[in-house]
């Protein structure tokens, strides 16, 4: 499980696409309160409209890391990175990373961490050994997200839950099992990048014993029709054992991303689906809703769009971007 | 991909319990062809009738890995049999261990495999990455054990099945995903070790395309009904995209082995749910049979429990050990 030191300041390195910071500006939108400011080369164009901190001063005023919140070109940091991350290291900042190459195979990162005694935080992997599931029933409430495909809204909908949960006063989780909701919670596990064996342990460890009315909101991974994934995901809901399922769902999209020969499948027979997988652990799962990315429908069309769903499934349908999750969360607390 | 260079010398270190030395007898029984011997020291008391052949002296005769065929205590290699193994390295011959703690953790095995050039391989694990899956169709057939659980004989009932597919004149390849399929095989990849995001994208590498009337049988792990494992059970799937399963059952378990509280479902809800989730990668994957381990029955018992399975499930019945699987040889021949 990885447990990250925030506050963080956010670097941006040269970025000059907005797109490319998109790990940033998630920080910024979904954890404000642990963003100390932003920090980049002369070069970037790209702003966060934070204030501009060094890493030293960031260091000084009781900043716990540096993140890197722009993806690097292939997936490796430039080499003209790497003093500015040396000095972070050195004022006694953390680096965490989600890029594909891992920190530590920069030997001038590795020896500025040794020096200072800051970490080389990688979120991206995972080298935890955990144990095998339990199945073991676990005391307090879980929700998990579920989707028709990936990255469609799963990570969203989770953090507008445990927001929305906790405005209305009930004690709520975020659980993160990926690399931005990792950063964004500062803690969690990249549930994917976990050996086999273990995803279902892990996912156990994720979310631990708690108070008999207290919610962990799962962040789903995949998706059980996607033809690479849907083991991650079966392991994930195994060993998550959720009480309540939300469906995340685009009605832009006829085939799994990048699958074009794998439909997405009719959203009760999803539904009917995850439930049937989920209640190998909890026999007492059910879907309590839906949330739809709409972000390519018009009012009027998502209106229509939403009452029709609403009638054909008999569940809440939201989308977090318009309307926000309270009925989920209604029907969350009623259960 | 594991690939391994037999023939291979088996070791026993000083084993006592004929049932610790379980790796090694099913070497011997399942590659017989590729095992040139045994060795073992002096305080061994277990024997598998092989001729005894030195670790030198095989290598000289040209055998390509000496196979730690026993599992030791702890999962570590004691240090008394570091010696024996040092030697065979000098010699020129690979080791292949099993056991949980990699060889490479040995400094003196280290050393002595750089010296002679030799690798060490360690079947457990696996450290090669591998692309996520595609879902692309490839060409030849495949026929995949499923089970209710694990170990009652996915393997098993594997390699009975490629031997009988040859002895029908039938080209027919094991596929090893376990570490004991592995060495026997000589080939394969633990499939539960491999990153979960890359599960089904390993599967696709470990049966490629193939000729039309091929038969690629791949060995199952771990059940859909598995609260800790159905995760890799799933991707396995996935990514070998069978046109035929079989399904694996031990009468004697009502429950999951170690878990108490999971039922083994119902023989037909279970060939259901593995129709209904292979159908994502191939629509026309079926069922052709089901393979039993009846070693809890008597003669009648077993001769009653298949008819009326049989009738049931209208299928063939068969177990590997009693009367072997040609019932499922014809059904597959015939698809």
């Amino acid at each position: 499980m990885h447990q990250l030191r925030k506050p963080y300041l956010l670097f941006l390195g040269d970025v000059t696409l907005k797109s490319d910071a998109k790990t940033a500006f998630g920080l910024r939108d979904w954890c404000a309160e642990d963003v100390m400011g932003e920090w980049s080369l002369p070069a970037a164009t790209v702003s966060l409209d934070l204030p501009r901190v060094s890493p030293a001063e960031a260091a000084q005023r009781g900043a716990g890391s540096i993140v890197v919140g722009v993806a690097a070109v292939g997936g490796a940091l430039p080499a003209h990175w790497l003093p500015e991350l040396e000095a972070a290291l050195d004022a006694g900042l953390d680096i965490v990373s989600g890029q594909h190459t891992r920190l530590s195979t920069f030997p001038s990162l590795v020896q500025a961490a040794a020096r200072s005694g800051a970490k080389l935080i990688d979120v991206r992997h995972s080298d935890q050994a955990f144990p095998a599931g339990t199945g073991r029933r676990r005391s307090g409430k879980r929700v998990l997200t579920v989707g028709t495909d990936c990255a469609l809204g799963k990570k969203y909908t989770a953090l507008a839950l445990t927001k929305a949960l906790q405005a209305r006063g009930a004690p709520a989780t975020f659980r993160a099992t990926g690399q931005t909701g990792v950063m964004i919670a500062g803690a969690g596990v990249a549930i994917d990048a976990v050996i086999s064996d273990f995803v279902a342990g892990a996912a156990e460890q994720l979310s631990p014993d708690n108070a008999p009315h207290h919610w962990d909101v799962i962040e789903g991974q995949g998706a059980l029709f996607h033809p690479a994934y849907a083991g991650v995901t079966l392991g994930l809901l195994h060993g998550s054992q959720p009480d309540a399922l939300v469906l995340c769902h685009d009605p832009a999209r006829g085939t799994i991303e990048g699958y074009p020969n794998h439909p997405i499948p009719d959203l009760q027979v999803a539904i009917d689906r995850y439930v049937e997988a989920g209640r190998l652990t909890n026999t007492a799962v059910r879907c309590v809703g839906v949330s739809i990315n709409s972000s390519s429908l018009s009012d009027a069309q998502w209106t229509d769009y939403a009452q029709t769903l609403r009638a054909q499934l008999g569940l809440p349908v939201v989308d977090p971007m318009r309307g926000g999750v309270q009925a989920l969360v209604t029907a969350l607390l009623q259960s």
